[in-house]
Formats: C-alpha cells, structure tokens, sequence
C-alpha cells in the first residue's frame, strides 16, 4: 500500500474484483478499507482467502520476506494460486521464487509496473510480464484491471520482464542526467533553461517524461519525492549487478549509480532521483 | 551542398526564392543546378549577388574561412545584408563573427537546425535562432521556407541559440549511449532487445528520434552514416569547451566525447555516431 500499491489497489476494487490487503504498517490500510477492500492482519490470512496474490514491494529482500516463512505466501497459498509480483527486483529473484511457487504448486508471475504514482490513478500504467503461459493469461486482463493501459507480454522466460524493467530505470536516469546537465549548460551561459527546455518538449523530446522532468528540474522540486534517489540507487544498483552476471559493461550506469549514491551520501535520500545530475 | 544544404537548398528554392548557390566540391550544386539554381564559382561572386546568404558547413574553422579574407563574405556583401549561419559552431564564434559583420554594416543571426536529411526534405526541421531583432524578423518567413516547420526565436543573444544547438545534440547523444547500453544489457541477458524497444517506441520514449535510432542501433545499421562519429566528436568536443567557458561539469558529456573519441581512433570515424556505445 505505497504510492504505487494504493492506486493500483483502488483500481482492481472499482473494476469489481472482491479485494483482501495487508500492509505492514496497517494504517496504510485505511483508504483502500473506506472503499470496502478486506483487511488482512497477516500475509498468512490473506494468502488463504486469495487466489490470486499481487505484491509491490521496494526490494529483493522484502519481497523473499512476503513468500518465504511459516507465515510467507509460499506455505500458506493454496496449490495452483497465482502470485503477480509487481516490485521492481533482480532477474535472478524472480527465476528463484518462480522455482519456489512451482515447488508448492503455485504459479509466480514477473509482472514489473512503469509509471508514476498520478499515472497509476489515471489507469495509464505499462506492465512488462513474463513466466509461464497460463499465468501470463491469467494476469492480462487483472492487468488491464490494476490501471494496466499497456500489458507488454515478453513470454516464457522469467527474467525477461525485470531485466526490461531494469533497462527502462537505467534509461530514465539517463534521461534525467542529460536533462540536468544539459540545463544547467544552458543557465551557466546565460540562456533561459525553461524556454530551452520548452523548446525540447515540443520537439526532439515530445514525451511527458522528458516533459514533467524537465519542468521537475527547472524549478528544482525535488520534493515531495514521486521516486526517491534511495531507490533510484537501490535500481541502478540492481541494473549494475545484472550487467556483471550478463558480462556487459555500461558506462553510463555506473555514472548515474555514482551520482546517486552521492546524493544519497550527502544525506538526500528522500529527495526525487530526478536531481541525479545535481549530486556534484 | 552536404547532406543537409543540399534539401534545404531545395526547400529554398522550391519556396519561389531566387537562388544562388556555392560548394567547395563544385559538382555538389549539380542538383541544384538541375532545379534552376544560379551555380557561383566563388564566395565572392555569390555575395555580391545576393542581400541574404545561408551557410551550412562542418566547424568554426570553416564558417570562418568563408567569412574572412579577401574572397570572404565579410568583404564582398553589401551593406545592410544578412548572414544567416546554421552550423553548429561555438556560441563565442558566433560572436565574434557576429561583430566582424556589424563592423561591415552587415548582420549576422545565429539559426542552428535540428534534424536529420530526411526531416529536411519532408521540412520537418527545427531552427533556434538568436541574434539583433531585424535580423530574426528578416529570417524567420526564410527558415520556413528552408523546411523549418517550427523556428524558435531566442532573443538578442549571439551566443544562445548555438548554446541550445549544443545542448541539443549532447542530449541525442546521451539518448543513444542509453539506448545502446540498454540493448546490450537486454541482449546479453537473454532477452530480445528489438521486443524490448519496441515497446519502450510505445510507451515512455514514443518519439521518431527514439523509434529511428533505436531501430538504427538494433540493426547495427551504422553505414552509411546521417552523422558521423567524427561529426559527433566535433560537437561533444565544442559542448565540452562551452562546459569550461561556464565553468560547469558535465560528467555525461565527458563519458560521451571519450566513447566517440575511441570510435574515431579506431578507424569508425566515418559511421554513424549512434554506433557511440560500441566503442569499447
């Protein structure tokens, strides 16, 4: 029930679905409860009332922390239940708790989100999914009901659709360091970064990323935090180690995870990720 | 007459204007010739013909050469006429050049374009212009009949709209080590990058420089080259001396000019500058 768990919840309730939800800190809770959603006290009670299990969490490990255990999704889901796992995680978590939920008999689907929290609200969200064909059959129109305007199928192979997940991450940044940097050239010779930039936005970068964050940038709003730099360098982090097990250099991930984690030193870890370029 | 003049030469001409034409390499204005263009021998001649003259050449060094010396347009326009320079050149020349032609009584407007040829001939271009009021208002019914289907006006500044141009192309350049650090990764992960793009050509980077060079990347479509790599050296190189004249750090920037800087040592520098992050 965070900034993406709660519009996404609140959409699959008014598409008509009967919905039970656990949140960790239970006042979370309490905007989906108003729209009549069930509240769980445990994942336990609530992998027994489900079939069909969404989960959006901020790491690996919370994540491993939901299914594994005496009271995790994986002891307490009944056989040939779907668990559509949303968070954003290494390709390699996801192929090991698809192992484990077909140890169980139990189907996990890697179903990462791209979107921003108004995004969600506004049913415009784009899901990437991979896993077995039955899930993925399944998960489309719930999908589509979670405020999916796009559902991406990458088929069979499990890690196909966090490892696409990890590309888009690592290709915002990029975008938000060109964008910072590129302002900041502009303003230090005397041009107007926001009519250079409003330039940009109606022509070569036409898109309401490069639109929203040029205009996040500009003005320097870099909170409340729609993403946080902690968790823009806990991606970038994660992209970085994908590209060592797949033996690939990129150059300008290592850049965009410095830069990060120098935000992050200097105590601004809730600030957006959008300030990337200003971390020197 | 390259890649560039060439359709806008066209666009010119075809707009119903009178048209005199000059190339170093002679035998490139024989399309122009053929469309009922005057062909010049000489800088001399063309600029005692005509009261605005366009230019489109590679670097300072040689938008310079045509302006200065005896045969130069500095000497030979008539008073009150009008230089109107679209390469991508340092912001600080375009000063200098600009006081050169006011010390003549001539005027100078810095009008960089955004595009590639195919956006020339189609007059889908974007100029950014900057330079004294007349001369702006002088141009801009010109640079829509150039092919400019948006014309930016920037001001009175000399120097802002090369700065712009500049930023421009550090961003494209940014875009496309991003793409090809992407695909890569993508790739080397098993997972089939030309599926991946596809869908981020839908969703978050649905724009034709995103769709054109992601294609271009995919297919390792790097000859012939739209721009070259060492076309691309050039202007990262001339992002990097506006950097230290506003004294700001551009570590993106930096990792770009050292990518094409390998690219062109190894021999590419005649394909394509998206081919940037295959350079080690």
């Amino acid at each position: 029930m965070g900034s993406l768990g709660t519009p996404i919840a609140i959409n699959l309730k008014e598409s008509g679905h009967e919905l039970y939800v656990y949140n960790r800190t239970a006042s979370k809770t309490a905007p989906l409860a108003a729209k009549g959603a069930l509240v769980c006290t445990s994942i336990a009670s609530l992998a027994k009332e489900c079939t069909v299990v969404f989960t959006i969490v901020s790491d690996d490990v919370a994540l491993k922390s939901i299914c594994e255990g005496e009271q995790g999704l994986l002891k307490n889901l009944a056989a040939g239940s779907l668990h559509v796992s949303m968070s954003t995680i290494l390709p390699q978590t996801a192929g090991e708790l698809a192992a484990l939920h077909l140890s169980c008999q139990q189907q996990y689907l890697a179903a990462p989100v791209f979107g921003r929290p108004e995004a969600a609200a506004a049913r415009k969200l784009n899901f990437v999914m991979s896993g077995q064909q039955p899930a993925r059959k399944q998960a489309d129109p719930l999908l589509k009901d979670a405020g999916g305007t796009g559902v991406f199928d990458f088929g069979d192979s499990i890690t196909a659709a966090n490892t696409i997940k990890l590309c888009g991450n690592f290709l915002i940044a990029a975008a938000l360091e060109a964008i910072g940097e590129s302002a900041a050239l502009a303003t230090r010779s005397g041009v107007d970064a926001a009519a250079m930039w409003n330039m940009f936005s109606q022509t070569l970068f036409n898109t309401p990323l490069y639109h929203n964050y040029s205009n996040i940038i500009l003005q320097q709003k870099f909170e409340p935090a729609a993403f946080t730099a902690r968790l823009g360098l806990k991606d970038m982090n994660l992209v970085l180690q994908q590209a060592a097990t797949a033996n690939q250099q990129m150059p300008l991930a290592s850049l965009l995870k410095e830069n990060l984690q120098q935000l992050v030193d200097n105590g601004k870890e809730n600030i957006d990720w959008s300030a990337v370029s200003l971390a020197r």
